[in-house]
């Protein structure tokens, strides 16, 4: 008898027949022989909807209270679930956060789980119940309600599969997994079988949407196979997991675009220590993230400096720096919000030397002007025009052989 | 520093701005130097759209999940409310029935209250904060989510007010008060400054729905003083307390009328020992409850036996006793739906011979036929034909002084 957590997000949870439909599915895989927990998220835009309530009475509304009223959605999802799968004939158990012991820290609307209480759940796994248990929200240790954060419930089902012992975690999605490109921008984009924990990791920060970072560095943490699979359509998914266990590891696992980034430069930076420091720290207290960081030190005695920010935060980058430019000492700062970040991702580069010439060939053959380069251990990221965007995808995903056709 | 406990109902928090104006109304209280705990149901039709929604999956939901799922209404509103009282800058914590810990027995739908936590209520008012509890709803010892029937908000914020020792508990909904008389049936009829917990039992068990039945129960038990008053509307609403509080009691303190039952009349049914039960017991078997009943024994041997239901209930219940009238020996059955019940309440009534003739003679003199009648204490209730319902009312209100011109 196998354990396995089936987590279904808001959008196959969308209206009634959506939930029967994950309740028909559960029921399968319970009727299959395996003990099924089930996490759910709310239905598609409820969440929305709340908060949209929630901002008709204040600006800011309290943290504690906004998740008192965000716990709702997925309390309403286990109930409805429960029932539907009472029709299956299957007899289920809904549980929220605060009822299964979900022990959380007490930071509102970013908690962290702390302790997951298995006993409850546990009792009906034994007694063949499917336990249905709301994600997203917890309980802190004074009984306050909290939430994880937007994408929470895969958190939740990860660290329901860790607390016992179960041997897949199944996030159902809207797609049918992860693919080597955005399908809508490389049209033979390929179903990825299976991809190490920390590909994953790089694709989720890069924008592949299909699983919270939050959750892969949890599962990686205690190697939890995760299964990222569509809800709508039959199919094996992705797996998620180690790179022992992955037999044939491709050089390059995918790559990834992405658009909401712009670039800030401040041109002219007298070459000294604490030029950067100061430049970060004025950007950062402000609240603003920064992702990629280049420095060239110039023929004199100046540099350029360039980061990226979100593309929201642009224009108050940008006026944060101008009003450093006189105690900096620099020449100016300069703005770009029309360049996108291109990036390909695979474990199989920490043993393969050249990728990213062969990376950066590829763009040059296609007449791309690279802007800024960042890499890691397992990732190449490029900077270029907006409007190369399509084309230097589709020049990489050739490049390192990705597409269906090329099998 | 008094503490009151304020209820608001469904309508009172229809839509933002009625939720906004109960904040208002709070934050006066708390800022005349009150500690305040609120005790709130969902939002008006919030109920009923869960409802509909379990009912989209089931037929027979599980009373576990509707509990769980009809349960968020309040959790809605409470959360909403202290943002609103945030707003006002009045400091406010919500709380689930499980939160606070409103301890039930586990009969799901219509769980009783057994036990209130106090402790955490006591230090928000200790602290100078507003508590906003969630009504209707509880938790039993296993930690399953309980809902407490129709209405229980009235019971859960008289509950707490005898947890607490409040000095009041009061009731905001969408009339002024408690009326000697339906208005829209008695343009005269009068607001009554006070009434006892045992005309308002009656009451309220007569149609007079400003107040459930068991909050009353509870409010008399534990001498909480109860007052009903508009939300809408200012003014100082009705008082409900015990007899000895209530300087001037009047005769009688209200007439009310009830459409909603039916006439089931078993004809010719022989006089013997046994026959009666029969009857009640097949009609309870069918879970139709039973109100008022008379037996007249004849001339001959036999008796006609007679009895209202709910109208909803009158086919079921004919058909019943169809199908017995051979086994009891009786010559048939008769019904009539075409009824109702005009009842005048008062404790006055017990020292005072002679309410009843006044009342039958009053109704008389308007060439109303009496088709039966029933008494207990401090209530005496007739049964008349439909056509009869506003003049029998009017004949009464009159005839014993009720109305505002007469005062």
């Amino acid at each position: 008898m196998n354990m396995i957590v089936q987590k279904f997000g808001g959008t196959s949870l969308a209206d009634v027949e959506r939930i029967k439909a994950v309740a028909a599915k559960v029921a399968t895989t319970r009727r299959e022989g395996h003990s099924v927990v089930v996490v759910l998220s709310a239905m598609a835009g409820e969440t929305d909807r709340l908060l949209g309530l929630a901002k008709t009475f204040s600006r800011q509304p309290s943290g504690r209270e906004l998740d008192a009223l965000l716990s709702t959605g997925e309390q309403v999802t286990t109930a409805l679930l429960s029932m539907a799968l009472s029709e299956e004939g299957i007899t289920a158990v809904s549980y929220t956060g605060s009822q299964v012991r979900i022990l959380t820290d007490s930071a509102h609307n970013k908690a962290r789980i702390l302790e997951i209480d298995e006993r409850k759940i546990r009792n009906d796994l034994d007694a063949g119940r499917v336990a249905v248990v709301a994600g997203f929200q917890g309980t802190d240790r004074n009984g306050n309600i909290t939430t994880l954060g937007r994408g929470g419930s895969d958190t939740t089902a990860v660290a329901m599969a860790v607390t016992l012992g179960a041997e897949e975690c199944q996030i159902y999605t809207d797609v049918e997994g992860v693919y080597t490109a955005d399908p809508r921008v490389v049209p033979d984009a390929r179903r990825l079988e299976q991809i190490t924990y920390e590909e994953m990791l790089e694709l989720a920060s890069l924008g592949a949407k299909v699983l919270q970072i939050r959750a892969v560095e949890f599962a990686s943490k205690y190697l939890v196979r995760v299964r990222v699979l569509s809800s709508f359509e039959e199919g094996p998914g992705t797996l998620i997991t180690t790179e022992e266990d992955i037999m044939e590891q491709a050089l390059i696992s995918g790559v990834t675009l992405n658009r909401d980034e712009a670039k800030v430069t401040v041109v002219g930076v007298p070459d000294r220590p604490g030029v950067a420091s100061t430049i970060l720290e004025a950007v950062a207290g402000a609240n603003i993230e920064i992702d990629m960081i280049v420095q060239n030190t110039g023929a004199d005695d100046t540099t350029d400096f360039t980061f990226t920010v979100h593309r929201n935060d642009h224009t108050a980058t940008l006026e944060i720096l101008n009003g450093l430019t006189d105690a900096l000492g620099a020449r100016g700062v300069e703005g770009d919000n029309k360049i996108v970040k291109i990036s390909i991702v695979g474990v199989g580069m920490r043993s393969h030397a050249g990728i990213a010439s062969r990376m950066f060939s590829a763009l040059a053959s296609e007449g791309i002007n690279i802007r800024m380069i960042s890499t890691s251990e397992i990732k190449i990221s490029v900077v270029v025009d907006e409007k190369y965007s399509e084309l230097g995808v589709r020049a990489l995903h050739q490049e390192f052989d990705l597409g269906e056709n090329e099998d």
